[in-house]
Parts: C-alpha cells; sequence; structure tokens
C-alpha cells in the first residue's frame, strides 16, 4: 500500500507559450511521468496584463497535452490538474514551466526531517459583483484550507507558499453585471485585476492566521496594507472564473528530495531577506555558493510590484504614472532581475500585483531547493 | 592665480522633466554656484527612444535657467554646458539630474593621490550619412582627446568614463539625405539611435587605446561586437546633431572631494565587477557597509542593453522579440534595479542601449563616491 | 473707440513639442501680432495620458515665448493666455497649434449675420478631493458662464464648443489628500483623467442648459451617461491644478472671418452629422467641395473615446482590454482617421477621453470655417 | 460528375483567439460544412508583431477544432487548410474570423457572369537568408500562379486580391544563419517582417504581370516603392517558416452567391477608390444605399500602412518615430476606421505593413459582396 508523498518539481524552458517540446523530451527521456503531473506554473511572454493571451493559449496547449496521458477531453484537463499561468517576462526573465508531480510510494524517506508536499484545491466560480470583495476572500480561506488538508499540513507553520489563480472582471462581465443593476468593485478592467489578487490574498492571510478576520470588510481590500500575507501569490487571468489554490509546505514524511523556505522582500531591491533564507533553511551563501546554488535552486517564487507611496528608498519612482507600460510589468522587470543576481539563473517565477502579499512594494519569495 | 582645479558633483531629484527646483534650492541655500556648472547628466522619465521629449523638454528648461546666471541667450547655454538627458527610468530608477561643477581654487589639495577631474568637448554637427560611420567614429576619439586635455589628464588609465550624447536618424533626416542620392547606414529611425550610439563608443574606444584602428571601419559597426570600450557610455536624442563629450577621470592635484572608479557588467545582472570596484577603490563592502554607501555615492554610471545573442546566463530572454516595450526599456529596467540593490538607493544614471559599450550584454558601470 | 470684436485663428504646424518657429515666422511676415493671442489650443505628439510630458513642454515653450511680446515673466503667460495642450496625434493626426487671436476693431463688419467670438476664464485651483466631484462640476459651469460673458455671448445656443483643460491626480497628490484622511474619487492615476473630464463636462452641460441640474452628484459623475454636453471638450494633464474654459461661439457684430458650427459624432465612425454640418452651416458637400473645403475648413474640433459598452456598429471592439495602449489613444486615432478623410487633412484637434461629452462612444465635432 | 465551383464565405466574430464557438455554431445550425472549409483569414488581438502570440494561438485552436472534422492530426491540418491570421485590431476594428469554403455542384449556376473562385498554394520553407529576397519573391510568384490554376482562373486581370502570410525573422533564426557566417537581410526582428511582406507582394506583383521583373533585384526590396501590387496583401507571422498563398478572383462558370473586386487606397484616409469600386463593381452608392451594403458586404480585405515619407495630405506624421506603438499598428487603426465609416461595420480584414502592396502610405482593398 501507497503511503509516502513523493513530490517533484521540473523547471521546463519553452520557444514560445504553446510549446511544450520540452516536456515531452522529459517524458521520452523516461523523467516524468505525464499522469503524476498536479500542478503547473508557467510564466508566459504576455503582458501579464487583462489582453495577455499567452496564458490562454499555455493552458489550452497543456489541456490538449495532457488529455491523452489522462485519458480525457483537454476541458477536463483543469479539473485534474491546476494550471496556472502567470505573463510577463520583463527584462531579464525566461518563460518557462515549473511541472510539479506527487506520487505516493511504498518505501519511507531515507531522511529525517520536513520535505516539500503540495495540495490543490478549487473555489466555485464567482459573479462578477463577488470579484475583490468578501466572498472572494472567505471563499478562497476555504480553499486553502482544503488544499492543505489535500497536502498533509497540519500546521500553518508549515505553509511557505500559497499559489492563487484568480479570474478578472472584462468588459463583458461588467456590462452583465451593470444590465442586473449590480454595481462591481471598479469597472476599470486593469484595476479589477488588483481587486480580484488583494482578495484572494486576504482569503490566505485569512486561512493561515496572518490576518485578523475581525479587520476585513469590502472596505478593507486594497485599501489597508497592513493586512497582508507573507506566503500568498496571486495571479489573475481572463481564462477562468474562479480561484485555483495551490499550497506548498513542508511536512515529515515526505519522500521528496526537495525542500521548501520562503521569505519577504521589503522593497523590489531588497536581497536581505532572500539571501538570509538562503543561508539558515539551506546553509548556502549566495557569494560564495553560487555554484551550489546554481545546480541545486528548482526555483524560485515570487512576487513583485510598484511600492503603491511612489517611492522606493525614498526617491520617486515613475512606474504609477506611466501610461505606456503598467506598474507590474516595471515591477517584474525590477524584481526578477533583482532576484537573478542572486540566483544566477533567470528562469525565475516573478509574478506582478502584489497587493496584500507581503508589505507594500514589497513582497513574499520562496525557494524550492533540491536536497536529496 | 587659481591653479588647482575642484571638481564636484550634486545629484538632484526633480519632479518632471521640466523641475529644476531642487537646483535653485540648492543655489539659494549656498551650495551651488550655477556659473561653477559645466555638466548636467540628467535622468529623464520618457522612453528612452526616438520620441522621447523629456529630453529636450530638460535641456530647454537648463538654457532657460541657467541663462540669466552667465549672461548669455538660452540657446547658447548649450555652448558653455554640457547637458546629457538620458530618457528612461523604468523600474525602480528616479529622475534625477547629476550636476558638476568646477572651480578652480589657490590652495593646494589636502590629501594625496589623485581626484575626480572632468573635461568637456563637441564634435561638429553630421550629415545624415555620417552617423553611425567611421566619420562619427573619428571625429568623436577627437572629441574624446580634446576633453582628456581639458580635464587635464594625461593617461588614457585615468579616464573612468567617457559620456557621449549623439544624434540620431528621423524621418526627416533620411528623407533629405534619400533626395540628395545618399544612402545612410540604417532607414529604421529606432535602429539608428544604436548605429549612433555603436560609432560613438567606437570613437571613445578608439581615443582610449582600447580598440586596434586597423580593425575599425564602417562595416565592423554593430557587427563585430569584439570591438568595445569599458569606459564608453552613449545616449542618442533627438535634440542634437553632433556628438558632445564629457570625459571623466583621476588626476593628482584635483582639489575634488571625489574620487571615480570604473568596472564592466558581463551581463545584466552581474554583481561581481562593482561589487569588487567598491571593494578595492574605494574599501567599502556593499553588504557590511551599505550605510557608508549610501551616505558617500554620489552615482553609479552605468550601461544597459539586452544581451543580443537572446540569452542571459544561458536561458532564452525576451527583450528582442517585444514589440511592445523596446528592448532598451526592458535593460534599464532590469540593470537598474540589480545595481539599486547594490547600491542601496534608486536615483543612478542608467542608460540604455550598450553598443560596443563593455561586452555584448554588460556594460561599463563608474562609481562617483565622496571620499573627504 | 474700439467696438467690435475681431476673432482670428491659425493654423501652425510644429516639428516637436517645444518648437514654435512657425509661430515665430507668421509674426514676421506680418500676419500674427503676439499681443492680440487669446488661446492656443495645441496637439502635442505624446501618449495623451499621465506621463505625457509634451503638453507641459509646449505650455512651457509658450509662456517663454510670448513673455517678451507680451512683457511678462514665463510664468505669468498663463494668466494672460489661455494655453490648452491636448496630448496624443496617433494614427495619421498632425501634430500642430491653433492660434486664437482677438482685436477690437473700429469699423463694423461688412456682413450681416454671426461670426466667431471667444471668451476665456478660469476657475480656482482644485484640491485632490475635489477632482472629478460637485465642486470641480461647479466651478467649471460658473467659468464657462463668465468665459461667454467674456465673448460677448447671451444665448447658450450661440455657443458652439467649449474647451476646457483639467488637472488631473498623480499619486503625490493622491498621498497627500490620503495623509489627510480624505479619501479621492479615485486612487488610479489614469482613471482620474476621466473623473475630472466627466465632472468638467457636467460643469459645461449644466452652464448651458444641457443638464437637469436636479439629477447631477458626484454619483453621477461617469455613472449617468445619458448626462452629456454635445459641445463640451475637456483634456485632463498633469502640469496645472485649475480649470481653463475657452468658449467659442458666434454672435451678431463679429468682425471675425471666421464662422463656427458643431455636430454630434454618434459612435466613432459616424460622418453623418459633420457631413450635415458641413452642408446645413456652410452649404459644402464633402465629397464635391473637397477643394474649397481644404483652402477654408480652419479646423475641426472633436472628442473620442472607445464606446464603453465595448461595441461600435454592434460588434466587439479591443480597446478597453487593451493593456499596451490605453483605450484613449486607440480612440484619437480611429476618429482622427475617421474625420482626416471627410476633411482631407489631419492637422485636426481631436482630443481623447469623451466623458459626459456627447453620447457614450461618440463626441461633440465643431467646425472651424474661413467665410470671408 | 461534380463540375462547379461553389465558394462561399461566412465573418465569425471571436471572444478571443481561442474562441470557435462561433464556427461551431455555424456548424450545428448546418450552415457550414468543416469539411469544406479551404482557407480561413482570421484578425486577431494581438500586436500584430514580432510577438504577437495571438496569431499561433488562433490557428492552433483551428487546427484541434478541424482535426476531427478532417480525420487528421491538428499539425496536419496547416496542409489541407490555409489558415492566415493577421494580428492587431486596434481602434474600431473587431476580431473575427473569415471562414471560406468551396464545393463542386453539378448544376449549372443560375446567374451569367462571373462570381468568387479561391485557390491554394505554399511555398517550400525558406533559410534565414532567403527571407526579404529574391529567392522568396521567384517562389511567392510561383505559388501564385499554382493557386491560380487551382482557382482556376486564366487571366490575372481576374484576380482581385492574393493574401500570403510569411514568415520573420527571430532572434533565434539571426543567430543560426550568422553562426553559419551567413548575413540576413536585417537582425532587426521587427524590420525583417518588412522585408518578408515587401518580398512576398513582389512575388505577387511579379506573377501578376504588376511588376517587371527586369526591375526586380534583392536592392529593389523596400527600396523602390514605384514596384507595387494593387492586388497583394501580405502578413507576417512568427509561426510558419514558408508562404502560405491564397488567392480570390472571379471566374464565369462558379456557383458562388458571391462576387470580389478591387481598389486601391492612395492614402491612409482616402475613401474614394473604395466608394467608387462600391459604385462601378457593384452599384452601390455608400451614403444612398448604407442599409444594403450592411446586408450584403461580407467584408473589405484592406492593407494599411504609415506613410513612408512622414507625411499624409502634406502634413507630418508621428507613427515613424513612435517607439511605444509600432507605426503599423497605427496605421490599422486609422485605415480600418476610415474602411468602418464606408462599410458601417467593424470586423473588417485590415492588415498591417503594406510594402510594395499598393502606392507609399496606401494599399489594396478587395470588397467581398453577396450578390445572390
Amino acid at each position: 500500500m501507497s503511503r509516502f508523498q513523493r513530490v517533484d518539481a521540473h523547471v521546463v524552458p519553452c520557444q514560445g507559450p504553446g510549446d511544450l517540446s520540452g516536456v515531452q523530451a522529459l517524458i521520452e527521456a523516461g523523467r516524468l511521468d505525464a499522469r503524476n503531473i498536479v500542478a503547473v506554473m508557467g510564466k508566459t511572454e504576455g503582458n501579464g496584463c487583462v489582453n495577455d493571451h499567452t496564458r490562454d493559449f499555455a493552458a489550452t496547449a497543456w489541456c490538449h497535452f495532457l488529455a491523452p496521458h489522462l485519458g480525457c477531453d483537454a476541458q477536463q484537463v483543469h479539473a485534474r490538474v491546476a494550471l496556472v499561468m502567470s505573463g510577463g517576462t520583463e527584462g531579464v526573465l525566461s518563460p518557462h514551466f515549473t511541472v510539479f508531480t506527487r506520487e505516493w510510494v511504498q518505501a519511507p524517506p531515507v531522511h529525517d526531517g520536513k520535505r516539500l508536499v503540495i495540495g490543490i484545491a478549487h473555489t466555485r466560480d464567482f459573479a462578477p459583483e463577488e470579484m475583490g470583495r468578501m466572498a472572494q476572500v472567505q471563499a478562497t480561506a476555504e480553499a486553502v484550507q482544503a488544499a492543505m488538508r489535500d497536502a498533509g499540513i497540519a500546521a500553518a507553520a508549515d505553509v511557505h507558499f500559497v499559489q492563487v489563480k484568480c479570474p478578472l472582471l472584462t468588459s463583458a462581465k461588467i456590462d452583465e453585471a451593470l444590465a442586473r443593476g449590480v454595481e462591481v468593485a471598479t469597472r476599470d478592467t486593469y484595476e479589477s485585476m488588483g481587486y480580484s489578487r488583494g482578495a484572494s490574498a486576504l482569503g490566505v492571510g485569512l486561512a493561515l492566521g496572518e490576518v485578523d478576520a475581525q479587520r476585513l470588510s469590502d472596505a478593507a481590500i486594497l485599501r489597508d496594507a497592513s493586512l497582508n500575507s507573507a506566503r500568498a501569490s496571486v495571479s489573475a487571468g481572463i481564462e477562468l472564473e474562479g480561484n485555483v489554490v495551490i499550497v506548498l509546505g513542508e511536512a515529515p514524511g515526505s519522500a521528496s528530495p526537495l525542500r521548501i523556505g520562503h521569505a519577504v522582500m521589503q522593497d523590489a531591491v531588497d536581497t536581505a531577506g532572500v539571501c538570509e533564507l538562503l543561508q539558515t533553511h539551506f546553509g548556502l551563501d549566495p557569494r560564495r555558493d553560487a555554484a551550489v546554488i546554481a545546480a541545486r535552486l528548482v526555483n524560485l517564487l515570487a512576487k513583485a510590484e510598484a511600492s503603491p507611496d511612489g517611492r522606493v528608498r525614498g526617491a520617486r519612482h515613475t512606474m504609477l504614472n506611466d501610461s505606456d507600460i503598467n506598474a507590474t510589468r516595471h515591477a517584474r522587470a525590477a524584481v526578477g532581475a533583482v532576484l537573478a543576481s542572486v540566483a544566477g539563473r533567470t528562469a525565475l517565477y516573478v509574478s506582478g500585483g502584489a497587493e496584500h502579499q507581503g508589505p507594500p512594494g514589497g513582497g513574499p519569495v520562496a525557494a524550492l531547493m533540491r536536497v536529496a
């Protein structure tokens, strides 16, 4: 009887949003069994904003790719595998997929201590007027707890990263709600991405005990920045109607060759936290052990945002007043390059829009490291 | 009789391209004498590409501001002060002006050793068909040597940064040349910025003995990347017709409170060179001495470019295939954030388009440090 | 004693936001007396959104240009001449300035009938929390009535175009308000342009009797599209803190060689209204009289916007979901080209963002025609 | 025995690049037999430039959609159906697919005169160094003649529109060629789209006898604008390596309910040609017969480009100097809106980049009209 969870992760580069030839090669080489894939976190090369169709393109490609392996229709794949595509590879960031597999093995792990586990859950679909409001917060919190159970994590302290994919408001959805006489959180499609991310992040913080349920309300969303989660990472996309939740953490008894830890960037150029994480959680020094890190680091998972007070280290930035390039694009370019300078590699999962995810202008960052 | 050159530099933030209230405040506080200003290197918040009018706006504002101080017309200021405006403050970069003053003092410097000196020169205006070709290379090399003489620098090894502002081809200039039956280096206005920068950088390299005159030709420009200068920084702008050259270096006998050194970034996320520069030239460690660096560092002057082979650390980047955001904008965002993570501040002079300026995908970086 | 108002208008092309050489040439040719200039409506080549510094650049250039003619400081010009710069010349639109002069002549007009008159007024500066709200509506309405008196127009029916320039919210202004514990109409800088335009347009409609004062409220702004003005044209810009109002209309006794009329475009591709205007107000047929129109038309003044319901002629458009190009830019490109196809020329004043200016997705358009 | 060709065309709106629900609905309603589809010309909502993945996304969606109908693999669909996706729906343009079907019927047509016919052909794949050069010109000319034979058109005068889809140079392809020591037509990926379109259009002109073979050479491509085709329409895309050619024309004996005619726009705002086409070829007046045109017009197929001399109707445009929005995007927005103002609808096939396609700054336009 299979009893021990064994989670692995492969980072696979791609030549475009629909290119899964690297995944196919891993399968043909016997290094990946498509039937074990439970989640894919992709960085695709679109603008990461409202009309970023590369996310949908990549997710569709994955559905067509996995369907024959899973013995289902392309559309049904979504219910079987958590496909989270985050758009935007500005600056040095390199498009790639992080493919998580999970299998159950009989042999107990050879190591002591905790190792990586993963869990997945979905919320119901949201009505336009629910997005960016308490309904989305509550539903997300419940889904996080369901995903923790799925992962076999008992204590919130063992959760190191919660990836959520959430919907946004399009013109069509907004019109539909208004036609029913119902007001939405915002009538601006780009702004709706922030509301949806913010509500979802507060849901994570609620589930993990990071934010006080008493202080949560519709009015607090995108307003009270003191409410935030150090482990939430939320991406909005046009291609879904409910939230998908992936919980990554550690548990004893996991047979995974990977560990995960997390830190918080205080602002977009803060490397102290991630350097300390590498030191304390993994015993590695970014300068001295650059070669080891390059060999063992599977990925950094991070959130980026333009500091909402218009300043970084006390000096004015221009990201929020730029009408040619959206602020999330600037922020990904900046944070992606800073993390690449520490990690020594550019296929990093840096996702934009960190509302209620870490402190204002900063964000959570998790490191996935191969330890065995 | 005044004999000792005393160069100082002020970094002044601005609220927009035309905002010189910070400069006015320094003057009113008695900290800056406008008559001593010899050069201004500005980072303005435009796109840094063909239609970036913030450069012209800032230069025009400086002309109107300085004219009464210098007792000349606004237009004549250009002949008296080297005004180099580099567009683009993507990511965390903060718009600012670095104002260089030079005066001649009688008292010999209290210190031993070399200190900052500065020199300025102009080339003649170029015909459209000369831009991006050997005519521009040669004229720039001569101007660099003139600026070295102006600075009082005898040896090329004492030059640490050469800032050049060069013109670009507009549709109008291209049409004018074609109407005369003359072909230009490129008919693409955006691409012409690269040609002009590349030819100018090779001129710097030629003057400093970094590139072999025998290997230079029209065909080598933007083609032979092995030819480059580790100290050239070139910005193209629509607002001038010839090159302006600023040489920054060190000389004994300078009474400046500043020193300057240079390093080379091997790629967009390479911090090793600049960390070593801080250590060896200034005796400061970026992690340990962060507070001292923040207090004493006047500016980092750096060039950024998207690696022309389409890769950073072996992984594909998307900067060169992006038709929404020009590659120079991506590169400034990335390099600016990486340097900010080392320097602890964001008002940095990071300029895009590093053709023949440092190795492909990397670029020169100089540090201006207050030492007395 | 001078008794008859004589208004003229010159359309002057420019090579960039700061290029007034065409104006200088008109002055030197004796065709324009700078002292008579009362208003300038410019189309500059920026993005027309938050960080469009070409507007400020052009206005500053005009201030420096006019100051010696008016015998005042550059900054004081703003109080003497209404400088309205509208950014964005997408598609075929050509950057230009429409320069309005007004002088008082003794000889009565040789013609019967009404001719062009102009009037100017300013509101006070607005606090951040007043923008996009009733305070701005009321103050604008009062300024429109003041400008009508200045123009010598008694009846609202003789007003054909009201140009308003209004401020927007920047990050700095928003932060300042929030620090005082005051909420603003929106925290999104780009969105604030729409609020400010909308409130100003309702002020025009209120002054002209086009909207019912009973139905106006903070909540109606950007919400109740049935409230709109067929003659309001509002541009937002970062370079001012209060509204500037220009009223263009007709009055008997005017000695102007120009007439003005207005129509409404029902959507972005609707040419019926402007064709009928040319026919009924000026007796010209766009197809048959193309040469006469090209010779006599001074300018079309129009507003453009992306249809807020996401459709044009029943089919989906993508302007509102585009995160690379703001919707106002799309709309100017479309409407500018449509009007150019009717007028036979491209130096047209087409301004983006038509909240409460004409019907949703459409907008007002006025024609300035030389008739004598 | 089936002897008479019957070509039909359906214009199907979509909600995104991968949305074929409208096509599915037509099939379910019995109005479309997927097995008869020979070509699809799509307008997708990407940027229409190098990194426009919406074209590939749409083409991939069509492959997956048609595969079960055609009894082949998704990838094999490309060899059976000409899938031409043109990116960019700027301004009022509405994303849609024009689906061409062809079947062979026994009954002779009930009408006299010529009706729509269609033919398809492919070239071989091109090496990077062949793109934008005579090799591409020659291969395209041969493919056009093959497609004319496939369509049953004997005389070039009966060809009214030739749609070509051609490849572009990516960084990877350029590097591959340079590594072999071979120079390419241009090293700029965006510029390569123009070269590939230009060479393909000259191939069409060569095949149709519009350009003189003696005057063609590598040097003439993108240089000699007097060489052009009034019927060529070429789109470049990252998703293919050879050219796909669709010939649309008229022939006696066709049983199609459609006719096709063509005109030339002399510049981006020229409606005279298309109005005359509607009048002479179809007997319809755009103003008087607006309702009939709206009911019967299947589509306008047109090319758009920014006038390469920097002027429209004598006045400067800013499209070619704009580093935020590529010139092809501006041009599509302008021409799309102008044609929509004539046609009364916005689901029009307006494609950008008209090198050697019609006169400089103008372009071919064809009208597909239901006549029976």
